[in-house]
């Protein structure tokens, strides 16, 4: 198998011309194989086996650099350098990441994972380059779905002022995770099928230089011409911006790819190749049900079905719920990021299109627009993942809650991920929500807490954070559904000694904990703190009469987060009660399991009793 | 006196038109004489007088909505809504707000202070309005230096799909703060000397109609017509997104503008029309030095020169010393986000014009940027203000201290910062800041400490964030200058009974309220913080033998910062001593004076020696 030839960066030069479609052939046959049985993204992976080929052909690994925007399509890339056997535990504990990692190969050079940071991180290191006089290459690959993002655009708006080799390839498949919206979209989308500008380009040079009218010809027309020249070429937006645009490629043909970054390489400024791949090719699920096989657990390579059927999901909870709620309030309006599948939101769009928006991978102006809506009277849920609403955290500060204007943000993803790692975890939702003035942040304990909560945060005048996690909605504890009040905590069980204060996802483990601790022969009460700002801190307080020891769980870093603001309470008031911050660690969490992570990280359940056991023998 | 006529919003439809020079001139005089008692922004607001008429005369008041962008420019509007005794107290405590303000007027309707937000919030207003079967007008009014924003393009992209009217008034005074940068910045130079295209426009439709032509006519030549009628205009740009283009025309001709804008309420799409208004039109100095005027203290209005000497402000201290240090080591670059002057990188510059980047107001790819930078083997010194670093509290996150790149965050404005009031105080960057895995965190005691910080920190191969406040750069304690040891505070006054930790800013309040304590009778150690993340667990812990109350003081909002550090470490291992924490409040802070500011809430040394001495009685 040719595939066998190549085990490390550069081996795939070895592989002569004739042979590079089988090769890719081979590379998807093995992706698929690996990802049906692993998970991971799929997709946009098997749409650049032939780019990545082109690139490893043209680029010498580690010296040149190669930066992937967002990274996931990276699979190619790093089969290409010597990380085969890597595909064996992908995205597992312990094992392979699904982006790229500096750790894991001289060969990434720069980690991503959020979208639209490939073109800054690719501009900086070509002006390190230049100032140290070295000379190698640098491309940075962005899909049209990254090029939503604000960053995307000012970093062409800077790269505009390189005068040396900058390789920016735009890989258009014409979608983001799910298909691609806004101007920038239409506007690639006519630039794909303006063949025929170029058809007629030499129609028009030839009427202009005609000899009857050579005559003429004033400076002011020469101009003209020279304008026409380069307007009826497609790609005028990017050269407007002073990027030298190349294109359209056909992505799946390596010889003309190779061929247009060779002249690139000698080109002394930042140049842009546009390369139309096709998402999922070679594999007619994944070109069917493109948003599905974007990020896919594990699947049956011969139907294309999940291998296990899924739990109903917060996700699912959010997405039924916000759908019905918006058919008794014409004013609710839905805003997603890219991500209609990924948040729930599909639902929404489907009953209600004309109060859903997809605005792109754009948080900033997710967040502002609902502003603005929420100012023009309307009622706006902002559906974004917790690692993501990171971008919009100034947006959040500035112009939703200074104003407090009424912004409901459903966040999805609060906690840890699993898998797509680093990156993708939300750990720090609470620490950058807590320090705005006039925020209300909640988390649910289970699905029906959920439903009540985006209820509640919907007829509260005021901002409102609702934070929740990945994977299977918590069904238990049905019993317990006290109304939603605004700073209320829910007590669950009323006993004494210690103290269980669990927020969201801790609800849950809660109960396991308090079992172990009441079989250690301690009372132990139970409160599911719903709100994180302002939380309940009468309640707390009362509490403290008969507890001698608070303990904090969250599913946060413990910097700004609910544990310290417990803390801080007591400590003031009640200064006998000790208390203990069960958090995630002061550190960037890999990716895997989540119950290994958890493990690995203190923060199991069997870690926490631990640790309050040991407190309790202080 | 024409202006005496005008007492409310819409009053100026009253004027005829033959007296609208006259009136702009009395509108320019009155910014003029104000501005200069007041301080303030002058240049953007003497730039805008025409196109602030126009807009009032084309607008119903406060039926349509006028955002305006950053609204640093809304001097004009805010005389022309009633509000010129406001004048009398502009940016002072108590008075009115040189940005605009809902709470001030139902003619501002959305608030502004960070750029590039008007977009995404017009948009939102638009699509409110066309959901509730409203029909006004909502203009959003943006700079060119605004438009190098990320999020400005976002909307853009947004924009697009609006099929209802949303004009966009392009405010083009080619200039950001200082001057405009970036490919936008060449692009929009372009159009404004394309004249050329539009006289011989005309000429090659002639060509290309001509009747021997005109037989050869193919069905695609039509269309390389069609083609190069939309690609001769200038403003391609924005078509190009789906933006429908006017312009350009003369920001000082009310005549034209109006009619543009009439025109452009009639178009069910979103409009920008490209306005071209001179900054600092009508004041000679400020035509001369717009940097400067930009945003200006007390000034005399003769001779254009700053009422009061300034004082050494912690800006220069960083000037001198960040471009002493790029001198020393060639690998040392500095990034600003449109604030060469603000930040003191204009001396930088100056010396050494290949190491210095001015990326645009893009504080988002000037992070990620300068991780490029730092991932090529660079030391780049990253200069932004405390609340605009917000918009890059992602890329910190993500880009940078994830691969723990060595970039230093140069934050300036940390603190209150006075007239410009609640968008603008750098109140919270301890806790955003303070949640991130492996940043470090410093501030200065003094003028001397922010050199060495500087020094330290590009010695360390990791990420740190240095914050320091507007203003005077503290000279007091001189003798005390230890050298900086990663992780370690400073002792400044080793006693007993009530410890100050004291962070940056602070260090100078702890030496005055110390004072005061001892004059009550008790002991008081004054210890400089230096770090606030990793904080000095071991120098606090040994000091908690021999005090009963430590009082943390910093400058930022309690969440997540240094206070809630301290006591977290305290109620663990030390649990009988007491914390008191000094910080701003949990709320947005209004503008004016610093010190009356302090007064109001309770962050003045009287107040918190008040604090102090309670908590010795309990």
């Amino acid at each position: 198998m040719l595939l066998d030839q190549i085990t490390k960066a550069n081996d795939i030069k070895k592989i002569k011309s004739r042979d590079y479609a089988t090769l890719a052939a081979q590379i998807r046959e093995f992706l698929l194989e690996k990802v049906s049985k692993s998970g991971g993204h799929l997709g946009a992976n098997l749409g650049v086996v032939e780019l990545t080929m082109a690139l490893h052909l043209e680029l010498d690994f580690p010296t040149d650099k190669l930066i992937w925007d967002v990274g996931h399509q990276c699979y190619t890339h790093k089969l290409l350098t010597g990380r085969r056997d890597g595909f064996d535990d992908l995205r597992s504990f312990g094992g392979m990441s699904g982006f790229p990692k500096k750790n894991e190969s001289d060969c990434d050079c720069f980690n991503t994972g959020h979208s639209s940071t490939s073109l800054s991180a690719g501009v900086g290191m070509a002006k390190a380059r230049d100032l140290q006089g070295e000379n190698h290459t640098i491309i940075s690959v962005i899909g049209d779905g990254s090029l939503t993002g604000g960053m995307a655009y000012e970093a062409l708006n800077n790269a505009a002022r390189l005068d040396s080799p900058f390789i920016i390839i735009l890989n258009d498949n014409n979608m983001s995770i799910s298909e691609n919206v806004g101007g920038m979209s239409k506007y690639l989308n006519r630039v794909r099928t303006a063949d025929a500008y170029l058809d007629i380009k030499e129609g028009v040079y030839n009427i202009l230089s005609d000899r009857k009218y050579g005559d003429k010809m004033t400076r002011g027309l020469q101009r003209a011409k020279e304008s026409i020249r380069q307007r009826v070429i497609p790609g005028m937006f990017f050269e407007d911006l002073g990027i030298r645009y190349m294109g359209m490629v056909d992505g799946h043909d390596i010889a003309r790819i190779t061929r247009l970054i060779r002249e690139s390489k000698r080109i002394n400024q930042a140049v842009l190749i546009h390369v139309i791949t096709e998402k999922g090719r070679g594999y007619p699920y994944a070109l069917k049900y493109p948003a599905r096989f974007h990020g896919t657990d594990p699947f049956d390579l011969k139907t294309g079905l999940a291998v296990k059927e899924k739990n109903v999901e917060y996700t699912d909870v959010f997405s039924r719920v916000i759908t019905k709620l918006a058919g008794e309030d014409e004013r609710i309006v839905a805003i997603t990021a890219a991500m209609p599948d990924g948040t729930g939101l599909k639902r929404f769009r489907k009953k209600y299109p004309h109060r859903f928006f997809d605005v792109g991978i754009a948080e900033e102006h997710a967040v502002t627009f609902a502003a603005g809506l929420a100012a023009g009277g309307m009622k706006p849920v902002v559906a974004i993942y917790s690692s993501f609403l990171q971008r919009g955290y100034d947006q959040i500060v500035h112009d939703v809650c200074l104003q407090n204007l009424a912004v409901v943000f459903a966040i999805d993803r609060a906690g840890l991920v699993g898998g797509d790692g680093e990156t993708h975890h939300g750990a720090f939702d609470l620490s950058y929500l807590s320090s705005i003035p006039g925020l209300y942040i909640m988390a649910p304990k289970n699905k029906w807490e959920l439903a009540d909560m985006l209820q509640f945060a919907l007829q509260l005048s005021a901002p409102v954070a609702i934070r929740y996690p990945r994977g299977t909605a918590y069904g238990g504890l049905e019993g317990y559904r006290s109304p939603i009040v605004a700073g209320k905590a829910e007590m669950i069980y009323d006993e004494s000694d210690i103290c269980l204060l669990a927020v969201g996802s801790m609800v849950k483990e809660g109960e396991i904990i308090r079992t172990k601790i009441k079989e250690a022969g301690y009372g132990c009460t139970l409160v599911n703190a719903r709100f994180v700002k302002p939380f309940d801190e009468e309640m707390i307080l009362s509490l403290a009469a008969k507890h001698k020891i608070f303990v904090t769980l969250e599913e946060n870093v413990a910097s700004g987060a609910f544990g310290e603001k417990v803390l801080h309470l007591l400590a003031e008031k009640k200064p006998r009660v000790k208390v203990i911050q069960i958090t995630l660690p002061d550190t960037y969490i890999e990716h895997g399991d989540v119950d290994l992570l958890k493990a690995k990280h203190g923060f199991d359940n069997q870690s926490i009793i631990k640790k309050i056991l040991a407190k309790t023998k202080k």
